[in-house]
């Protein structure tokens, strides 16, 4: 790490500004160094993948989640939208006990059912659109979302619990999905390489709620499918962080959600890229100055 | 309204996916529009104002919406951020006794304190951040940011649980933050001439909650200080609805944040710009060809 004080240094003079909730605003040159990595991280997904961009919304409907067991696996991390009953009365109630302590808490309310789930990783939202379709060709798909993960702590643009994450995503045969999950690594390599970023590749398993009484963590233990890109500042300073992973599913998705290529599921397969955290690796590494950075 | 198929025709397609939670994804020409709408706003924000463009986050602190009583004005449209307790053990007797109805509805897990609410409206992220400063010159502050309301039923681009606002924020002397108003609206009137776009401007109040027993409501009713820009395709589909608001709002938020002129509270106003709300206007309008469209 060659430039340990430019974070302070955006957080001082605003261009980051730091929430206790783990999360960031971003103006000025951040914003522009949070821009010019999308378009690097779209620009492979559409040039080599011809994935055309697209939005997609905060919540996930908890009933495709549930597809997956999302909420046993990851309870810890998960958020929730909570919204009033739509009675007006236990409304009124609640506000006449008092909604908000003096420290700024909320009371819990009175809920109206929870359907949603706020979005954990953005790719979700395709297996969703293509539930029970059949996919022909292989098909690439990119959207850069909000995600959100609670965590026990937060650090800013490294540890966040609401963050931008590129991820594209391919849906096919497993050998067109494991090529292009080899393309992408070899790609990243290439890049850190050429912008002499210090990263390397660790094989890493999702994290669980109580992995080892879950077969899904012994699986991907057995046989790693997820490797992911550190980034290591070198001085101790904080410890490395992963800024992209390449995940290989296997048919998991494509059972769940009733994907098929032919007569069997599809597999499927995707890479995300952790926008602030590659802003904390550029800024750890070439500083705050824009006219330093490689992108 | 000369297009009333346009968007079925894109919601088949899939330019627009249709969330039944009140949300839609867009791809293809449907993010192309929300782009275009989304580059003229905010090029009036900074041509005519200086303002650079902001990234904010999901959740605002709501200790901050606590100083303007949020909670008890709109309980019925506020979306609260729900985590599971930190208490691995509370985790596990949640999980063991099922976190999940077969319809997919969540059962309401042991909470972790509630000190988060999902950003209302973009603009209080500036008075969060401005909080307890004093503003010496005129300023102007621009974001575009996910907002979430609840509402009873929603409707496809127009009446949406999660949805895009572009605001344009002036906090300032008195005469400033009116001239800023009063230049927006001439802005909005020659842009829906121009482009032939039926509009008009009408008085309008907040949606409090019990709004008769809210002396801030009737306050806005005696001395309206709310315009919106109602977009009427005429032909009866649809309600009118409110593609952009422009909201003076005195000292208000100067008194609730500590914000000061001089020895003054500082006054503030904002123009909001629905994204998807202009969408459904500018398609039902113009239909869904890109080349028939005036942006």
């Amino acid at each position: 790490m060659t430039h340990p004080a430019a974070l302070a240094r955006w957080l001082e003079r605003g261009d980051v500004q730091w929430y206790e909730s783990g999360q960031v605003a971003l103006r000025g040159d951040a914003l522009e160094l949070y821009q010019r990595l999308d378009r690097v991280f779209l620009g492979w997904a559409a040039r080599d993948h011809g994935a055309g961009d697209e939005l997609v919304p905060a919540f996930l409907p908890a009933a495709a989640l549930g597809k997956i067991d999302y909420l046993r696996s990851f309870p810890h991390l998960v958020t929730l939208p909570l919204t009033l009953s739509h009675d007006p009365d236990e409304i009124r109630r609640y506000l006449a006990a008092g909604p908000q302590l003096p420290d700024g808490e909320i009371r819990l309310p009175p809920a109206a059912p929870i359907r949603d789930v706020l979005t954990p990783a953005a790719c979700y939202h395709f297996y969703c659109r293509h539930a029970g379709q059949t996919i022909a060709a292989p098909t690439y798909l990119t959207t850069r979302a909000t995600c959100y993960r609670r965590e026990a702590r937060y650090e800013p643009l490294t540890r966040l619990w609401s963050f931008s994450l590129r991820e594209v995503v391919c849906l096919g045969p497993s050998e067109a999905v494991q090529a292009f999950l080899e393309g992408f690594a070899a790609k990243l390599e290439a890049f850190a390489r050429q912008i002499e970023l210090p990263v390397r590749f660790a094989t890493a398993t999702d994290p669980f709620f109580d992995p080892k009484q879950n077969p899904r963590w012994i699986a991907q233990v057995v046989a790693p499918v997820k490797r992911e890109v550190l980034f290591d500042a070198g001085d101790g300073d904080r410890a490395p962080c992963a800024i992209a992973s390449l995940n290989f599913h296997r048919t998991y998705f494509g059972e769940a959600f009733g994907m098929r290529h032919g007569d069997q599921p599809v597999s499927s397969g995707c890479v995300g890229f952790g926008i602030e955290r590659w802003m904390h690796a550029i800024l750890a590494t070439f500083g705050e100055d824009p006219r330093a950075w490689p992108v």
